[in-house]
């Protein structure tokens, strides 16, 4: 950030009186320029044992397999967001859709928040930012080729649950990987 | 929004090309401004059937009760954010917090995610951005007077599965009201 979003002046970085970071501020008109984690919501659709994925037609990881998901937009909430995404991306509706886990990326300051829910009707589609949509059994999962670390654990962590016959949230931590 | 934070010209709305929503968007350096929700981490601190609450020192609500909780930061996780606050707030440190409920509030673009957990050596203490901090068993809680109403449904969410000793996550929307 470079420019007050306001007024169109400079901002600088200073920590403001009773904070204890700094921001980018503006001299100006006084406007302090906070920046916050985002929150990614997305779905893990299933079909019996198998679960949904769309094979990314955009940047970054195009071409790598991933779960429905995407920014939460303003005015949402995050079981919305998710049900838009699996819409937008994979052509398909959920039944029952259930909170079942938290993901922390602190090192992208992102929050990913999944529901989980039986496709209705088995009934899916390629969206616009999908090249393929697909269902794939734990074995089948190209788990080489899956966009981000997150989704590697979501996926883990809902075949897990799904032997134990757990049902219950997960809250997890995604660390950097340092190489 | 007026101005691009990137190059300093003014910005317009518009629906960027492969978008469905109109953005910010400066047409000097091509940058789109994304406007998304923003995560409020908080604790809810126990000690037997007590809660802790802190009454606010500073606007909005100023002298109205709530549960430990604030904006989360760049670069923490969810835990992390509300364990700060708790510390910043109430002077409180939690044994073994766990995650206990996510709350969506559309209406105002935010989403809380709490955590519980037993205060250590029953240790609290009043921070800057409180007037008091207290234990409240559930019918000593100043229902009348809490600060927000997604603090009013965690702690009935909170009482009603210490009863029933359920330990789930909650998954809940706050609604607009209408008066």
């Amino acid at each position: 950030m470079n420019f007050c979003s306001h007024c169109g002046k400079s901002t600088y970085l200073k920590v403001p009186d009773g904070d204890h970071r700094e921001r980018h501020v503006c001299d100006h008109c006084n406007t302090i320029h906070y920046q916050n984690p985002r929150i990614i919501a997305g779905c893990i659709p299933t079909s019996g044992d198998r679960v949904l994925l769309c094979k990314r037609a955009i940047e970054p990881r195009r071409g790598y397999w991933t779960l429905p998901a995407g920014f939460l937009e303003n005015g949402e909430t995050t079981m919305e967001g998710a049900l838009r995404e699996c819409q937008e991306e994979a052509g398909a509706q959920l039944h029952n859709p259930l909170l079942c886990g938290i993901y922390d990326i602190p090192h992208i300051s992102q929050v990913y928040v999944f529901y989980r829910g039986p496709l209705i009707n088995d009934t899916f589609s390629v969206g616009d930012e999908s090249l393929e949509v697909e269902l794939f059994r734990k074995q089948e999962v190209p788990w080489e080729d899956l966009a981000f670390p997150v989704i590697s654990l979501a996926l883990e962590h809902h075949f897990a649950d799904c032997q134990t016959e757990l049902r219950g949230v997960r809250s997890s931590t995604v660390i950097k990987r340092l190489c």
